[in-house]
């Protein structure tokens, strides 16, 4: 689609979403429109109908199932703030409902999408529509297919797609962070290393070479190799290189030929993408082949940029590492410091049992309204 | 089907066999009958249509794709002899071919199925319409589904509906053995072998228990382990124990919680099944879990029996140990002694390339006829 304004959808088949009744409400109803990856035309639509109907103070553009919506203020400063439409698959965990957690004793909403990333998109949306004049320029994006392969990003291709719309000072992903500041991400890499060997009937098994057996030696390495923590502006981040599939084997009776490893190493954002592949490439020299079929380079925290340093001061609590690869990273290529903050804890991502805290939703949406509201005033100290 | 005589296949749908024209054409004729496991109605049907027209002194049953013909001379000694009509998957090497063999000058016949075993089926079949009064009653079998799963064989499966045709005192396999006799054969065991770990995010991997990992302690001691040599009644059986399949992994992003090795085991006939079972599980004592999918016991040599040694002088040749598990050992669990016997080289056997030489069908035939037509002698010292 065009980045030019386009007609509303028409309201018949949207569902509703309603800012005014604040980002905990709002949080329920997008959670509540399924939108697993591949199948956010709903929610983006209703996002879409919803900025048009709540927002005239938005320049609104689209490109698929990404939604953006920028001020156009004229402000020094701009600031992007991000977060995913789509969910992991729904595992009878639709809809929400609104419960006491048995350990904490908060309120807490449950359900698919709570906490990755439904309560992070409700704030943000909230925000969207009441910051009519925010201390800074904003640009906000809503985007599909994050849960999925990395060449599928929603954000990915809005960026190529339309580069002028993407220019920012800082930059902030809803991931959830417990509502607390999780600065830049690991890179991620994922390789095929592959064993070769000679089939052979398995009776007479030693005129063949068992390709299988040969694994061993790179699965000894895997399991006895002790991951690096690694302190970056700060920050530590901890890496991680496992297995993540094995296939091999021909038949019931026949000597493989052939095994293949898939391994997904996790690297600080201090190695380059390159480095990460001369990394992988040199711990696995011993096998027929290494194919790099995935390679996400990661980002550094960012926290230096004096609009971070007041951000962190809003948020008032000390910053963290994000551990898992996370589209700032994308952000992070185009220059722009990017972080992560939203509601929920990104260990209960994914979970069947995912939930948020009503608390963290509320605490993060006065975080970041007070520094948009303010991010002109020199750091709090 | 039944066991009484069925009326004979319509000559107008079924693939003519000429079995006067000796076991050399015979061998291409039924090549060139495509007989793929599970496809075997075709050459059945032939074969059963060329004993009825060319066997009158033969009682014919058949039991689906398996056809049993016997003598009912009243002799004091019986003697079964078996071949599955099935071949492995055709490729490209379908109708035969007469060739010299360029490395040997011998005349071959080239292409699937000459090996395995049609060379030897063809033998069996001239022999079976030539031999009226042979000097021992005669069982032949030909029988569907052998280069499958073991429990859909055919011949398995004749046995266990008409137990009453498989008295016998002594039984010949005519699985390839380069025209010489190949005493028993090895057990073979299939193990399906587990380990278990813990799903995680592979961001947080320390979180939890990768099962690909775990599966290193189990290939490196299999990479290890040197199969033994064992000697059973004069013959040297030759182990093996292999990884022949491996599979494990949930996701890209997922820490594996599984990960399963099929083990096959290839055991000497000196030790039971039970005792293969045995040596598995404590091999594998470390595994989550063992699975026993399939167990064939071997099959001890047998040529202690008196027509044994008698047929062991007629082939003129030191009998060897078979390695490769084989039907003999179905004869061997009903008490029969029984040993592998016909032309072809066993390493060409499921080969592209497998060929047969020419005078080794015709040896194979000139000595079980000499042995069949004079077995009541006295065994040759």
């Amino acid at each position: 689609m065009s980045t030019q304004e386009s007609q509303a959808p028409s309201a018949a088949s949207t569902p509703i979403l309603d800012p005014t009744a604040g980002p905990v409400a709002l949080t329920r109803q997008l959670c509540n429109i399924p939108s697993v990856s591949g199948d956010e035309c709903a929610i983006a639509d209703a996002v879409e109908a919803m900025l048009r109907s709540h927002a005239p103070h938005l320049v609104i553009s689209r490109d698929g199932d990404t939604v953006i919506a920028r001020t156009e203020l004229g402000r020094e400063r701009r600031v992007a703030i991000a977060g995913h439409l789509d969910t992991v698959p729904i595992n009878d965990n639709l809809p929400v409902r609104d419960e006491v957690d048995p350990v904490t004793g908060e309120a807490i909403i449950w359900g698919r999408g709570t906490v990755d990333m439904k309560a992070g998109v409700a704030v943000q949306l909230a925000l969207a529509v009441e910051l009519v004049a925010p201390a800074v320029d904003l640009t906000w994006i809503w985007y599909d297919h994050e849960e999925v392969a990395s060449d599928l990003s929603g954000l990915g291709r809005a960026m190529r797609n339309h580069p002028e719309l993407f220019g920012a000072d800082f930059a902030i992903l809803g991931e959830p962070s417990n509502g607390t500041i999780e600065g830049g991400c690991n890179g991620t890499l994922r390789a095929r290393v592959e064993l070769h060997g000679t089939r052979a009937h398995s009776a007479r098994s030693w005129m063949g070479v068992n390709a299988i057996h040969r694994a061993s030696v790179i699965l000894s390495r895997l399991a006895a190799y002790e991951a690096e923590r690694v302190t970056v502006d700060g920050l530590e981040y901890r890496e991680g290189m496992n297995a993540v599939r094995i296939d091999g084997g021909v038949a019931g009776n026949v000597i493989p030929d052939r095994c293949s490893i898939e391994v997904n190493y996790r690297f600080a954002p201090s190695r380059s993408a390159d480095e990460a592949v001369e990394f992988v490439r040199t711990f696995f020299a011993d096998a027929d082949s290494v194919e790099i079929v995935d390679l996400s380079p990661g980002a550094r925290p960012g926290l230096d940029a004096p609009l971070a340093q007041r951000f962190v001061a809003a948020v008032g609590a000390e910053p963290t590492a994000k551990l898992g690869w996370t589209d700032v990273s994308r952000f992070s290529a185009l220059g722009i410091p990017a972080v992560n903050f939203g509601p929920g804890n990104a260990l209960l991502a994914h979970a069947d049992d995912e939930r948020v805290p009503v608390a963290q939703i509320e605490s993060s949406f006065a975080a970041l309204h007070a520094w948009l509201s303010a991010s002109q005033e020199p750091p709090v100290k």
